[in-house]
């Protein structure tokens, strides 16, 4: 038997691991919800009209498709065998009788065909009902055309190609052969027709082709497809609940999403998303308390050297102005955001080959290099883009978070005004956001920022606007593990386990069980009567910090004897002093 | 612009209903953790291979497929496209080919070809690089057929039905025609291949149609699928980790499942499992913690009247013996399970319909009439099923699993041995659980038993022992509604709005809310300045239990109003009282 394996780019949580990432969403959620936001869950699967054209085409391009059910598949595949094996017999059929009828009426009919109004389904219904009906054309074969065409238009199966394909087929076969054809006998026809589908094997195959074809059939057995992030799902979720709601709504979101992208080391094909919104509000006040949650996640998270990245997209907007750059701002912000990485001759090589000006980038350059505090850059920003409407608001927003954070008795540690932070070619409108750890190589843990409108891609007339941040819980979880970050408590599993000798201590130990854990001490029992070696294995092997051993003696004295597993240090006490040493 | 939907049996979890559901979860995983059980989670998408043949067939039905991803669908697609127009082709060539040869080589090879050894991927391609490398069969459409069908079994498009047809369709031409084709020319014997491919647009299709093969284009696309359940990954993953896992392995695991079940009201294609097993070790200690815990999250739950029905499975084959009913134990237990649907008649008439003597079923009713407390049943059984070893080991176990609670200070209170308790027709072997709440009319909420060997189905030769326990997270919850038991505190938000008037006392209240914060209460302030009757309706519809106010005279004497928001009182007191009082 084949040894059992795991998807490409999946992963099982076995207990320990399990245990530090509940650490980190612990603490995340529990800081959303001091901040007052509330959980929302949604499906694994959305529909695929829901999922579709939100992310471009590469996202579509990795959607993981969901089958609507393993019957419906081979369904369909026995629907187009069959019908594309009547069709092409009916469509022979349909030329022999097209021989059949008087010459001045199929010249009618060759002009008609060469005008190709048959690809759409009403025209050739219309015009298969008209010949039939009018009994032009006559016969089983006729028939069975037009309703294998019926048949396959109603099941959703031929689409305009192929009924395109069918009608550029007959009428190439009747415009080739018009003349040839004439007079000749059923056999004769047969045989030319017969020559000529094997040999226009191509024309045969689009017709196939168009039947079988994989956008078709992959959009009629797969209407699912899994979630990709959780803002779209959120989306949906407010268009579709938008009267129960009140505004302004905070929402958070941890939960998985998949993407069928080509594994690598930390990228995974489903990984969690852990995502705060507030909608339906312009204020400030949101991302002021984006700035306090992170730097509230990042203190319980024991990471100290971190910084908050904040930008606007006003400002990359003024500085666009600024620089004589409208309408080119894509490539602009597309090379700034690389600084980091390919530095400051990196991005002046890219700005050239786009096409800025020398001194457009030297401007750039000026503008990037702002020293000072966050209120100095300001200040300095401010002078700088004054002529920019959307300068000044991106600098006034700006300034206002800062306020707002004193006002919240917060500083500004860790926040850094950061005019070359861009986040890609993101829908973001306002205020962008990104978090990074200092110590570690490990991209951004934290990002979002405000948009404009959160529903429009659903057809709300209503603006929504809002701001939102999402933590990359398994980049989080690397930077600890490499900073051993994690307190000792997450490692362990139970806090005591209770050891004993034999069926009489095992039954003196379940009473003993029962208290530790009525005061909420997880802890359990080694359930087979077994040597004491073996159970101070289980223990070590399992990280659990205590061992209670129960011999015949402590029965007897209740004094009992408490193994630090840690320390090896041991003492003797009564069951309620332990109780109280472990629960304080 | 269509409007945004939810796929069929799937669900939004909003702020309330989510509340909710996490008060059931934190509480059934905080006593899961007491007990010493570790938290597992593994990746929604399984390999199909780790899926299929465990649930039965109606499972395998029920499995929704994950396409592998949008591109590879449209790549095969276009491989069968291209494959098989040149696999045609060459065909086509194959048979100029073959009367090309000398006539004693090839009856030689219609001889070969009428034993029909074919149709294995390797005899193919040994008999083509025969042919092919002594020249027998010469030229380019040789080379090509050979590369081809060569491509097609290693892409592993074709399979052995594919390959037979193709040797079928050769061999079916060249003996309908071997002596009709002798000494005529390639056009002639063009003329009549056409023909016959034409005419024989069946095995054409044959050929087609198994490169098309659903099943074979299937299991190319889709090599995954979604978790049905959590016990098959949880086989699955200790299997892959044997070596890291310490036994007894104590795991829980709360993550939703997929089935693509026809949704109705209470069956849903999405929900969540909420499962802990222990496995490594044969002590019924395991089996009355089970039964602790179940009284302990319905306890925590607010949950009193309920029942929970424990028997064996080692009763129920006592049961069969002495009814001298053994190889119909099936019948008789999917019969005894209905009792409580179909009553005594119902099981009666079943049980005459399948075959049952009526002494048999006599005989049944006495021991299923069994009275009395568990202890005396027990007793009562012992003496019935004395002669049965199964029946012995059944009535052993459950009277020290009994015997186990009264050791851990525990009473039998809502536990009720069920001698009518089967559990389907499932893998358990030994206990068996259920739990129904007694006032409402929903199925069981919680279920589990032993089981012999969990890992079995991956071929593992080591006998894993062990039993579990699931909880019904969606009904639990149903029931809770029914009778209101969900907790004031849980429907609530967060605890505490700051409300304000002006800027100015929008910016005293957000230090006041950063105390509050830093008290650990959940606590919002109403963004954006506005009219006071605002800011109390936004509470009153996210149930903020109390309101804030903060205006020009409280942040003067620093006295602020709370107001209690359901009561409507309101009283004067400074932010350290209130604090005091939110959080004690």
């Amino acid at each position: 038997m084949e040894k059992p394996a795991l998807p490409k780019g999946t992963r099982d949580f076995g207990p320990s691991v399990m245990a530090k990432r509940q650490f980190i969403l612990t603490t995340i959620r529990t800081i959303f919800e001091t901040y007052g936001f509330q959980p929302l869950e949604t499906p694994a699967m959305e529909n695929l009209s829901t999922l579709t054209g939100k992310y471009g085409d590469e996202g579509d391009q990795l959607l993981f498709r969901v089958l609507d059910s393993g019957e419906f598949f081979s369904d369909s595949s026995v629907v187009v065998a069959k019908a594309s094996h009547y069709l092409i017999q009916s469509m022979k059929h349909l030329v022999y009788e097209f021989f059949a009828i008087p010459n001045e009426e199929r010249y009618k009919f060759v002009e008609y065909l060469q005008k190709e109004e048959l690809t759409k389904p009403e025209i050739l219904h219309k015009w298969l009902q008209k010949y039939y009906h009018t009994n032009i054309l006559k016969g089983r074969m006729v028939e069975s055309l037009y309703y294998n065409i019926d048949f396959l238009v109603n099941s959703h199966l031929a689409n305009e190609n192929f009924l395109r394909q069918i009608a550029g087929f007959i009428s190439k076969f009747i415009k080739d052969h018009s003349s040839n054809l004439e007079n000749r006998s059923k056999e004769e026809i047969d045989h030319i027709l017969n020559y000529y589908l094997i040999e226009n094997y191509n024309l045969l195959y689009s017709i196939i082709g168009a039947i079988v074809n994989p956008k078709l059939i992959r959009n009629q057995v797969s209407e699912k497809g899994l979630r990709y992030d959780l803002t779209v799902p959120f989306a949906r979720y407010v268009v579709m609940n938008r009267h129960e709601i009140t505004l302004p709504f905070k929402r958070y979101q941890i939960q998985p999403v998949w993407r069928a992208d080509r594994p690598q080391k930390g990228r995974y094909r489903e990984f969690y998303q852990c995502d705060a919104d507030v909608v339906g509000t312009d204020s400030l006040i949101c991302e002021a308390e984006i700035v306090l949650m992170i730097k509230e996640v990042m203190h319980k998270l024991n990471i100290n050297n971190y910084s908050i990245k904040i930008n606007h997209r006003g400002v990359l907007n003024g500085i666009a102005e600024t620089l004589d750059a409208v309408g080119k701002e894509n490539d602009l912000f597309v090379a700034i955001d690389k600084l980091d990485k390919i530095g400051e001759a990196g991005v002046h090589t890219e700005l050239t080959e786009k096409g800025f000006a020398s001194n457009q980038i030297d401007g750039l350059f000026k503008l990037l290099g702002t020293k000072g505090s966050n209120r100095e850059k300001l200040t300095s920003l401010k002078t700088t883009l004054a002529k920019s409407t959307a300068g000044l608001k991106g600098t006034g927003d700006l300034t206002e978070v800062f306020d707002l954070l004193n006002q919240y008795q917060a500083d500004d540690n860790h926040v850094e005004f950061d005019i070359a932070l861009a986040r890609g070619l993101s829908y973001y409108t306002g205020c962008i956001f990104e978090v990074k750890i200092n110590d570690v190589v490990i991209g951004s843990v934290s990002g979002g920022g405000r948009y404009d409108n959160l529903t429009q891609a659903f057809g709300s007339k209503e603006q929504l606007s809002g701001v939102g941040i999402s933590f990359g819980i398994d980049r989080l979880y690397d930077a600890m593990e490499e900073l051993k970050l994690f307190p000792k408590e997450t490692l362990s599993s139970s806090k005591v386990l209770v050891c004993h000798f034999d069926e009489t201590t095992r039954s003196y130990g379940l009473a003993l069980l029962t208290q530790l854990r009525a005061a909420g001490i997880n802890s359990e029992i080694y359930p087979d009567v077994t040597k004491l070696k073996k159970q101070l294995d289980y223990a070590n092997k399992k990280m659990i910090a205590f061992c209670l051993v129960v011999g015949e003696e402590e029965m007897k004295s209740g004094d009992l004897t408490i193994k630090n597993m840690e320390s090896g240090e041991q003492e003797k006490l009564t069951i309620n002093t332990i109780i109280h040493k472990l629960v304080h």
